[in-house]
């Protein structure tokens, strides 16, 4: 498939690596084109379906740029997270409670296909689930089921089989999945490593 | 132990059950004395610990009630969240991001020893564990160390083995463990109940 991941940050290029591993013609997009890098619109144009690995606080001003034509009717995975450093650390989140970032998203871009995912994990885990043992999961969201049925089987190819995809509704559950990540910052630093995450028992 | 259950709802009745199950000495304290129930202060006078299980948008009004006096010196034990009904279902939080409402306790309180624990849970789930299988965690984060192995000490009496029960820190953790609540409540809705509960796998 080709796809077009927006982000050469580190999860940018490690979604990016994964992508071709398994065997997709992927194209990633910043805001200033380089060698291994296009423009946001360029690297969206010619994609079946987009990845948003951008910083979250760039994340509406990249899907801008990237033009909402190059988006209508495609799956548009967003994997960030809207932290907000301006405070310091721990970061909170731009956006919370009556809103989240996977809503602005859609909201902004309403013929785009939103599935929030990979949010949770470090991007070492998002492609490679195997470094944390056990059953972690992984949530996906979003108001299309066959978006979230295409980003589910994404995931299986990275290693998530989809018994441990939990689908927790609309592109509303995004604000449960944004400030899970407060939490998931004071388990790195209470357990001194990025590399976990979290398993749902249930009676 | 004696022991004042702040709150005489669901939530305070059913933690005073336990308490007095595994042998303590209990009093429960609410806005409007009755039978089962006296005034705040009154419950909180008498106590070696304070356990606050009132709603979140009633914690801080029900501690000034209880008085700091009565709170000084003792460990607090904040079960609460937050939740903020005002613009419907699914409720946000009142307090988040850079502020929690485990912090806004101990900044009310300077001289009680606050420890969050027990609100990431379903309260037939905090008092017992064994409803939901598999090795799913609580969280417990104060300022006070002694305060924090107390609270620990009374968790395991619930059946809470010591090692599920995560230290995330000082009491600014507090904003990870109430900020998880909106997920927990997702999950509650795809998943179909509440008695669930995640556990922390790492590498």
């Amino acid at each position: 498939m080709r796809i077009a991941v927006l982000g050469a940050g580190t999860v940018g290029q490690r979604l990016a690596g994964k992508l071709r591993e398994v065997g997709h013609d992927v194209r990633i997009g910043t805001r200033t084109p380089r060698e291994d890098a296009t423009s946001y619109a360029e690297a969206a144009a010619g994609a079946e379906l987009i990845l948003n690995a951008t910083n979250g606080g760039a994340s509406l001003e990249a899907l801008e740029a990237a033009r909402a034509e190059n988006l209508a009717g495609k799956v548009l995975i967003d994997a960030s997270n809207p932290l907000d450093f301006s405070r310091g650390r721990p970061p909170g989140l731009s956006v919370s409670n009556f809103d989240s970032l996977g809503e602005q998203i859609q909201r902004a871009h309403p013929d785009a296909k939103v599935v929030k995912t990979l949010n949770t994990v470090n991007n070492e885990v998002m492609v490679e689930p195997s470094l944390v043992p056990g059953n972690h999961v992984l949530f996906v969201c979003g108001n299309d089921v066959e978006a979230k049925a295409v980003a589910v089987e994404l995931l299986a190819s990275f290693g998530w089989p989809a018994e441990r995809v939990l689908d927790l509704g609309d592109i509303t559950s995004a604000r449960g999945m944004e400030m899970y990540l407060p939490l998931w910052l004071r388990l790195v630093g209470a357990l001194g490593t990025p590399h976990l995450n979290i398993s749902v028992e249930r009676a």
